[in-house]
């Protein structure tokens, strides 16, 4: 299984930031092809150093499945939707992708 | 269910993190009395961003099996030895603990 983690620092007005990712950004990304499981995990209480403020989970089949996802109209939608939360919600993120071993 | 997730950032020696964590810290950490599931991506390909060297989840049916399993010799003994793999390894680390929402 392939696994897109993306991880989001705290934006500037966190009620806004949650009411646009689980009105505008969740139904665009859960209408990806191939999309297998899509999770999210709000406000993480700290352990080791600064917790982000949300870390989101998309798993695909594998690699070709997710690159076939973001290349569709609904991945292309997907992608400029979470650029325009960092441009205008004020929350920078990281995303990576890897295949998850179970261990 | 609960996850744990420990963002590994690249260590001075991969070849040396990557077989201490084989070798020492997942045969510890899946002592762990409680522990659900324990998967680790690899090496993440960045899509936006640096990207983290290692990304472990460990999952757990919620916050007191958590607690519990931490509080265990087998989970004091994987948080040793995890700030032992940063302290002589050179490889920081963040890490938390959310809810796992299926969105």
């Amino acid at each position: 299984m392939t696994r897109l983690v993306v991880l989001w620092e705290s934006p500037g007005d966190p009620v806004a930031f949650e009411r646009h990712y689980r009105e505008v950004h969740i139904p665009l990304a859960r209408a990806m092809p191939g999309l297998r499981r899509y999770t999210v995990g709000w406000d993480p209480s700290p352990i080791v150093g600064e917790p982000y403020h949300a870390v989101a989970e998309l798993d695909f089949d594998d690699r070709e499945s997710l690159r076939a996802a973001f290349a569709s109209p609904e991945g292309r939608a997907t992608a400029a939707d979470a650029n325009a939360i960092t441009a205008d919600l004020g929350a920078a993120r990281r995303a990576m992708v890897f295949e998850v071993e179970e261990v």
